[in-house]
């Protein structure tokens, strides 16, 4: 049971996870901070917090536990206010998509807080943000990669991962590297390759009529183009090493299928289409 | 009211065809043709068709129109058969996903009978293949796309018209080559991308990994790497000129988010997502 948990950046993922906690009466009061006035009314009206602040170093007094659910561009301004304020047992963990350049974060502004400290990302992405997007349940059978640092201690590791259990979620453990690489694949990668897509569309002389005639595969194809632009910017950002490898992969794949089309290869066009609708129709989440 | 509709080609277009125009009473008899006696049987069995053959001449001979819902590479073969077979008066439409090649096919087969023949493009793609994918309603609120040639007369054009009408869908005219240029923008292109995601995610060492963490924003980006491997190849082959233009600017758009990237250029990444997340939010279907 958490007396105090503060959420910083009470959107989709903060808020679903003060929502199930409160469900699962495993925290008593949940102070919401944002940059946003208007977002923070409307989580206290949504009742996905008890109280709201704008101010860091008050909000955090006695809190069990911190959230940070900001974009990862913002983390390294809430830890150093979080640094002169939080008090020496509160846990802190986040919900960042990327995971090295979060614990070097850590180390940065919390080194003195390390044993505390408790890296996460929740894999429970939307194109939906804000408060009002917050629901129970978000995280039901979603998994949680949890990327504890050398300093971690196993009690806060332990704590952590209850808290995520208690909302549903798988939570798996794996180092900030091996986590950067495996997400610039099956995340950061389809978020840059839908949003130069819907660019290389919106570029044409005849992007109306398309975007009219567009069906279920472009909805579907592009649903990720929706996703925040800023959060994106600081995820592809953060994790450019792994993802420029990955693009390089995939545009030598691409520059491949491209000769094939060029040289009318069907049986090379064949192959290459069944291997991947083979694994995409294996493939069970 | 058809007394003799002849679907070649009983899958998910051609069978919820059938099924709609069956419950419209717009039709008294079902024919299907098909390759795979297997899925002939259940297209019987779940009363999809109401007889089956795999002799086109015969099937055909009383037929008020024809369907062909085959994979476009197939269209040649089976034009090739209607050509000695077809009565005088019959309609023959298609729901091939490129529309230039096929206006070809039908000069070169069917150049007698091009008054009756009227090439459409029903919008209502799924990874999901088969008369067992057949149902009712599929083509509710989707649109059919009918490329009419010069010779196709304005009574065909009509009657095929009010027959997707009566499905449900909306219908538009225009030309083959309009058709191709939008579909290789919004449908052909993304399959592309999205097999060879697919395809690069595979020559990963941690492909295994990867799968197991991959989560809604990959499944829904990947959703369309499962469609029919044959099917895609003969779609892409087809209309391979508007394909290979769209993916060189598809790639010029990706060099541009590369060099973003490694210049580490937040403004020009954040304009880039912005303006596709705002385009894409927008989009109403």
């Amino acid at each position: 049971m958490l007396n105090k948990l503060v959420i910083i950046g009470v959107g989709l993922i903060g808020g679903s996870f003060a929502l199930d906690l409160k469900r699962a009466r495993l925290v008593r009061e949940v102070v919401g901070i944002g940059r946003s006035e208007a977002n923070l009314a409307r989580a206290l009206q949504l009742k996905v917090i008890d109280a709201a602040s704008q101010d860091v170093a008050s909000a955090v007094q006695d809190a069990d536990l911190v959230l940070l659910a900001t974009p990862v561009g913002q983390m390294a301004g809430v830890m150093a206010q979080l640094a002169r304020a939080l008090p020496h047992d509160a846990i802190v963990t986040d919900a960042g998509s990327t995971k090295g350049d979060v614990a070097a974060l850590y180390r940065a502004h919390l080194g003195h807080h390390l044993a505390r400290c408790v890296p996460g990302h929740p894999i429970a992405g939307s194109d939906l943000s804000g408060a009002a997007a917050a629901r129970y349940g978000l995280f039901e059978a979603k998994k949680v990669v949890l990327t504890p640092l050398e300093e971690t201690s196993p009690e806060a590791l332990a704590r952590v991962r209850l808290l995520w259990e208690a909302c549903g979620a798988e939570v798996l453990q794996m180092s900030a590297s091996e986590h950067d690489a495996v997400f610039a694949a099956v995340s950061h990668l389809p978020h840059v390759l839908a949003f130069a897509y819907v660019n290389s569309l919106l570029a044409r002389p005849d992007a109306a009529s398309c975007l009219q005639l567009a069906g279920s595969g472009f909805r579907d194809f592009t649903r990720i183009a929706g996703s925040h632009p800023e959060m994106w910017r600081d995820i592809v950002l953060a994790n450019r090493g792994p993802l420029l490898a990955d693009l390089a992969a995939f545009k030598q794949q691409l520059d491949k299928t491209i000769a094939q089309l060029e040289a009318g290869d069907a049986a090379a066009l064949s192959a290459d289409f069944l291997a991947a609708s083979q694994v995409r129709s294996g493939w069970k989440r």
